[in-house]
């Protein structure tokens, strides 16, 4: 019964089998072979629009240096306080932007609010070289907490954006979860709303190491092969991304894993809703699941072979009442198995 | 005739298999999988000592780690003028270390000169704070040119950098090719000779995407988990470098890989040498090939197929004479066949 | 009536003397000279032990290279949320620590509340290379808002610090005025209450530009001299910052002018005491005092002359109740005159 | 006969009087008050053009943000090989333009070669992302050692700089000297001749602490105020500067001084044409004079009371022809008299 995170899966043999049957001959590298250029325009068919797009070994990479493409010195994004940004990423969006700061922002549900972005936003004003200068906005998409911006949520944090001239970012680790939650395209979740810059996330979903940055105006990528070879990032053997995404988005595979991560979320939540022991912290819209329960149940259900990790904020927005209680964060994936999840159903009935 | 670079082919089907393998089940992440930790220990078996090893994704990643985890403000790193540090990684080195600086030592044929070494590190006297501080030494084995450093003269290298109290690096994205070249061991190519970290690069010799930071002594790398999470090069699904590592120790497939390489360089030489047309700027080592030929030449020969770059000193140690005649570069990997050897030594015959 | 900062004030006549007294002769650069190292020594004998001092040009540079002397990859220093540090300069402590973080902790009237900062440093735990490292806590002293810690409070903050093997800095921007606030020694204030850095400012107190960093232990300032000069805060002439340091410890002259600067704040909190329109946001301990007034008062006040910044916080700790009001900050310092502060009353009674 | 350097002599008294004079009254802190913005329109005048001025508290400051304005990432500034970027501060410019690297380009007497510039810029094509990229050059007027660029010289490099796009920096430590010796006007020597930015300095030249960093085209300087901030060089009482240099212009003192210290320099150089046992290894054009002498007439002078440095590069462009011989550097400044350069040249008579 394995919950602790979506990057313990493996990669699903479809994206395995596309290493294996790529790995012959001899093509450019650094990212000018034929398959990268295809998978390339993979992505603008997606995104329906031309996009400039880079592949990069992590999420944090992908994160930091879309913060980066848009620094300045003095420089702060906004985000929320729960972001992977701030919380987990170890000071790496800092750094790889050269000292750029990150600015928590609160929100219900892990999600930034509106009201509580302009205020941050308010004081820093145009030349202020004291409190330094406004460079950024990022959003998650899904959040830490498995929640979603609806569309209209991601318009209004945009349209916010342009008033302070402000390029939007969307770390998308988990974009494909959201985008079949929502039930929209992937133009409609970006682009369409203002979004400027995603993190695009294919490892937590089924790939073995593929992210990629996507730039939806190629102009704000002028100079980015150099941010992101200063971070060693340029991969040599490129195609080995490249055969991971051609596997990921053929016959729609990426949105076939994400319904399933999905759906094995909402079933487990289906078990915890029905447990007495257990309650929702939150619903859960996409394949992480908050479960609040006694310490002391946590405990068993380790024992019986449920693994997965209390989530760091354990008094996050007052949803642990009980001195007792403990909040554990339960992730599905491609991998999960409605077995397992059942039997972890039966644990908790 | 693919001669432009050993990561222009692909994958070795061993390394592309294990990956099918090893893509079931429910590890944990970000390298303390069982498999991580296997292949950390057979690390410390093929250099006959504790060790401490991190898996990154790129050459340049691992050789500018390596210098961040001796980093100094005002810090200075003395390599050869021709090292992949100073003229292929685009300023990743000084940014990760945070603005620490490369030091050019000449030497003939693509080795730091001792003398040299040694007359660059005089003026840098302990304490003075405008020229700055000695880091480290760095040394390419094999060299960016294709060539090898003796045991002997890496001894006298550390015995140099003993005296001056600083760690010597060694950058072997070719460390195979070296290693068979010499028939010697890991441990006698590295730490036996006062080598302290080593860059050990398999993405060349086989692997999709396989780097790993290795420290002789485990106390250096003490706080490095941080410095690799600051500039993103943490892997979450970190055994898919773990399982290309296994195959590539497995069975000593590294080992035969280079073998072959070197032998594919060496029967390309032959052919070099037999020819009127072309001539060796000096002799290889290990699986680089540095021919100089009429600039007629070398666009018939492209014309015919052969695809090699320029190097990119065309004068480099006076070994190009003529105005008209330029210096090639012609990489052999893993997949180089004698077929395509002879094919291009008919051309030139 | 001048009351919008103490650093609006120029430099007292015997600080501007003394660098007329030194202007003449030569004498070697870069804070080798007699003077300098006489100066060294008086700050030895002022804290009555070894301390290793290094002057530099401003207060965010004697800072952010405290914090920088022990900086961490992904590391974080803990500070009040009012902090200077945080709010005022503008990244340059995260830039000048190669990306190192502040981490917020809240407190009442500006100073860390000892469980907050419990409470902040327990989930950074050693080796998580998620949230990253620990790598200090400083202070302020005397706060931002005028207010101090007591040395009992800074024993606490030290004990916790040790517990966590954390350096402690604090910012003494405002040292002299809570000095002489306390009546203590610059001995109890810092090292036997547990400090061991400290931005030591004299430019507020009536130098010109003269900031020092003093580390207690001068085994924790080495290499120090290559971070001051890697932000090229390494001055040649720097005997124009100890000639006004001479002149700044000679016969008591700093500690004369914070207490004069104090007491125009406890005179200027006297009227508003007294006053029906204006009152005290806190009680002021050292030379700043912070007023509620109606919005319409300030600007009145302001028409007839008071020169007076309204505090970045208006919201701050809840201290301003209506709407109507502002929140006001008022800095004397050892230029104010005690008719100004009386013509000031004289508007408020 | 203190010839060690022109930052031994401290203030000229006009300079030291004048922060006498400006030390009373509040005014605006942090560059804002009427003497700061009376002086930055001294500089216009003086420039003969609207120009953007930034006070800063080195000239390493001064360079490094010079660099920072132009930074990108991979960037390369190239300079001449003893430039004092390169040679004397430690990694600053590196550190603070994030990663920016120095190429050095050689020329004869300390100034780069026409050509030279040309074959190091060749291969760093635009989008090269293995090299990096080319940010800007930089000269030194008056250079490193004594010498100087004619106008020529600076309109050939400045047509070059254009070619490729890039500004063209000046370092301008001893700017006055260079001045006077070229008879010609700020705006000859600077922006006429195509300089973008120059680093104006007054320090060497009888001021305290006074840099400046002038941007020909304020449009260069947009965003600049968060730089210098960012390495905590904004001053809060900034008019201690600007009180520098109201004394400095004033009545031409700067050129009147430049000029004094230009003639000891010929008066030094003249005793040594004189001298069997000294030789000029090159014409002194501006206030240094570089003598080759034996080691044992070096060791002499010293003991007879004469202070100077041995020149860093002891074999620079092959000035040094036997093994028994020193290089040294002999300066001379506002404050040298004719009285002990007479000495001096007594004592090598």
């Amino acid at each position: 019964m394995h919950f602790a995170s979506d990057n313990w899966a493996g990669a699903h043999p479809k994206i395995a089998e596309s290493l294996v049957k790529n790995a012959g001959g001899f093509v450019p590298a650094y990212g000018s072979s034929a398959l990268d250029k295809a998978v390339e325009q993979t992505f603008c068919e997606i995104f329906e629009r031309e996009v400039a797009v880079f592949f990069v070994g992590t999420g944090t990479a992908a994160n930091s240096l879309a913060l980066a493409s848009f620094a300045r010195p003095g420089g702060m994004t906004f985000t929320h306080r729960e972001a992977h940004l701030i919380g987990d990423e170890a000071g790496a969006p800092e750094f790889i932007s050269a000292g750029a700061r990150l600015r928590p922002v609160d929100g219900p549900t892990g999600r930034m609010d509106l009201n509580n972005l302009r205020s941050a936003l308010e004081p820093v004003t145009p030349g202020n070289v004291f409190i330094g200068q406004a460079m950024g906005v990022s959003i998650t998409q899904a959040t830490e907490i498995g929640t979603l911006y609806e569309l209209a949520d991601i318009a209004a944090i945009s349209a916010l954006c342009r008033e302070h001239d402000l390029p939007l970012h969307m770390d998308g680790a988990r974009f494909a979860n959201a985008l079949v939650s929502l039930g929209c395209s992937p133009a409609d979740m970006t682009w369409r709303q203002g979004v400027d810059i995603v993190s695009f996330g294919g490892t937590k979903n089924g790939c073995w190491c593929a992210e990629a940055l996507v730039f939806m105006d190629p102009a704000r990528a002028e100079g980015f092969p150099f941010l992101r070879k200063r971070v060693a990032q340029h991969f040599s053997k490129s195609r080995f991304i490249a055969a991971q995404f051609e596997a990921y988005f053929g016959e729609g595979l990426w949105l076939e894993l994400a319904a399933h991560a999905n759906a094995m979320s909402a079933r487990l939540a289906g078990h915890i809703r029905a447990s007495k022991q257990l309650r929702l912290a939150w619903e859960p819209r996409a394949n992480e699941v908050f479960p609040v329960m006694p310490k002391e149940t946590a405990a068993k259900l380790r024992e019986a072979g449920a693994v997965f990790h209390n989530w760091r904020a354990p008094h996050f927005e007052g949803r642990v009442a009980a001195e007792g209680e403990s909040l554990a964060r339960m992730v599905t994936s491609f991998a999960t198995t409605p077995d397992e999840v059942d039997r972890f159903g039966a644990l908790i009935a």
